[in-house]
């Protein structure tokens, strides 16, 4: 396989485990996270400052990418690893879930899908061969199959149709692959809450042999009960030798619950986000920078963190370049929210390799506050 | 003094000349780029960023940090230089500029000038003495002396009494110092384009013995030949040992045009301002990223560059980044204008070290396409 994964351990009390990925651009740990580069970027940052918060592996979106600058573009310049000047592994999406949400007027049929550009309402086209082209364009370490991401909740019915309609994407996705030394490929389990058509389509893409499998259609709106009972009903149908994902999840507390339920990989656009608009993670919880409170707090953003944000700056300054509309602070507080993920990941490791991951979820529920919030971050 | 100001060669062609300033923060040699952090931040950058071009001082805007986050702010978190973690060099303006070219319904008394926030039309009042007092809060090594900036063109009999006015304020100024062994105060020559008025600002402020002297009322919308001719009337008025500094000027022809009347020091917030809006000062001249020339153009934006950008980003990688509206290309390209200018105030010494300044001077006109443009960068 062109992906390799290799489970160095799995938790006594729990399904969680700590395994090794190795990619054509790099070895990691996971659990891991992924920090998400969507337009060829991770919003407001560098590649040096990523790698200075041993950032491994970072997602790319397929469709935005198709759509700018273009995927042959990427192609001639070598590749999107070349274009953006990252030299560690990257993950892309298949676009399937960007026609699913952002994308207007969509028509779907066994060929493919039609939809309109979120933007220009251009009309574009998008189906399993032609997402894994620009994929293989794209030149990413781990591709996406092309699925139908069904929003929550969805009738048995409706899933039943798209998890099979989905599975023959898988097929014609696997088909369609030209770099297969190179460029690995994931299926992904679809079937919503329902546990017999998890089944169905975890099975039916196991027998395919994939380089990984991803989970999704969660995290699209269900309540946190109902994602935790499909992963605890999924991770156990998928080989054990291969790595697992669970798509677009990256809070705190939803990351520990799904590392607990036997999840390796996650990303999300989380720690980018809420960074830009002034709201940070923190060993003390949430953190929401323009309080008043801040004012005059010339301590770290986080006492326990060692990001180059909390190296240097203080709330104080922080909360002043919010304030102030000054760019620098989204900046600082993008570094510090993917460091805070990426720690947390490390921490997760390090718990598992000392026996102690449940405790350790016990304590940053306690320090996060997670008990106390209705939010999970 | 608290500022040193050493003439290590004077240009046996042009006024031109080499220097060395010391503050209470550092020496570098002169002339010499400020980079503008008007808001505690030099926009989208770190001090690191800074750092590494190698700028040695930079300028904060005191209007700007008294309206937020407040100059009592920064002196209880130790003053600017710890506020915004730089530990170089910093001149602070005086306020007046801000007043009247943002601020609106001014009302000008001997007293100081009141006038209503530029945003939340707040009614505010700058004074000499306030100026000053918030200048002391921040603790920049260099501070100005609270002036009145009239516009261009102006009558005579306006400018004759404000010039004398500008002149009691300075008075004032420098009886408000606090500081008078840590932080430096230049007077501002005005007098706009009337050779007399300048000659009288100029021999007045030198009679008080500053530690070095601005001149202001350039750059507000006059023509180049009477910048030229006022600079080259007004430097040889000004006391050999001591630095001069034309405010707000920053474009590569107006820089090489004042040194060459004698001009030490430079800032302007324009290598900054057209970063954020995608244009380069290249050595090639101009160069607008988001043109469509530079779709598929893999090469560096300055192939004599050795900045950050250029070291490791493409023109096509760059222009996608404008396209797609994301953070890091203003980053990218502030980092490039800020380095641009800094290396041309190192070449312009290298060029009087070795005694062709006039030649050098031709040679960036015609690299940068100066002689073809309406534009001077």
């Amino acid at each position: 396989m062109v992906i390799n994964y290799k489970l160095v351990k799995e938790d006594s009390r729990s399904m969680a485990r700590l395994g090794q990925i190795t990619t054509p651009h790099g070895t990691f740990e996971t659990p891991v996270f992924m920090a998400v580069g969507t337009q060829a970027t991770v919003k407001t940052l560098t590649k040096e400052e990523l790698e200075a918060m041993d950032s491994q592996i970072i997602l790319g979106n397929t469709y935005h990418l198709w759509c700018q600058p273009g995927s042959e573009l990427i192609k001639s310049a070598g590749g999107l690893h070349k274009f953006m000047n990252w030299e560690r592994s990257i993950l892309t999406d298949s676009g399937g879930f960007q026609v699913f949400s952002l994308a207007k007027l969509r028509d779907i049929t066994e060929e493919g899908v039609t939809f309109k550009h979120h933007k220009n309402g251009a009309k574009l086209f998008l189906s399993p061969e032609q997402s894994i082209k620009i994929q293989n364009d794209l030149g990413s370490d781990i591709m996406m199959c092309f699925d139908e991401c069904p929003p929550y909740p969805s009738t048995y019915e409706y899933l039943q149709k798209s998890v099979d309609r989905t599975l023959r994407w898988a097929a014609r996705c696997q088909i369609a692959n030209k770099n297969k030394n190179t460029q690995g490929l994931f299926g992904i389990v679809q079937g919503g809450e329902y546990c017999d058509l998890r089944k169905h389509s975890a099975e039916e893409l196991v027998k395919m042999n994939f380089d990984g499998y991803s989970i999704g259609g969660l995290s699209v709106g269900e309540p946190k009960e109902i994602q935790n009972k499909v992963l605890a009903f999924t991770t156990p149908l998928l080989p054990k030798d291969k790595p697992r994902y669970l798509m677009g999840v990256g809070s705190p507390g939803a990351i520990l619950d799904a590392v607990e339920r036997g999840v390796d990989m996650f990303d999300c656009v989380l720690p980018t986000r809420i960074a830009r608009h002034g709201t940070a993670m923190t060993h003390n919880g949430r953190v929401i920078i323009k309080n008043k409170e801040y004012e005059a707090d010339f301590t770290p953003l986080d006492e326990q963190c060692d990001c180059y944000c909390c190296r240097n700056y203080t709330k104080a300054y922080l909360r002043h370049l919010f304030k102030a509309n000054e760019m620098l602070g989204q900046r600082l507080l993008s570094i510090h929210n993917v460091n805070y993920l990426i720690t947390l990941t490390k921490r997760i490791r390090q718990a598992l390799k000392e026996d102690r991951f449940l405790e350790f979820k016990e304590e940053v529920y306690q320090e996060y506050g997670l008990y106390d919030n209705d939010k999970d971050f």
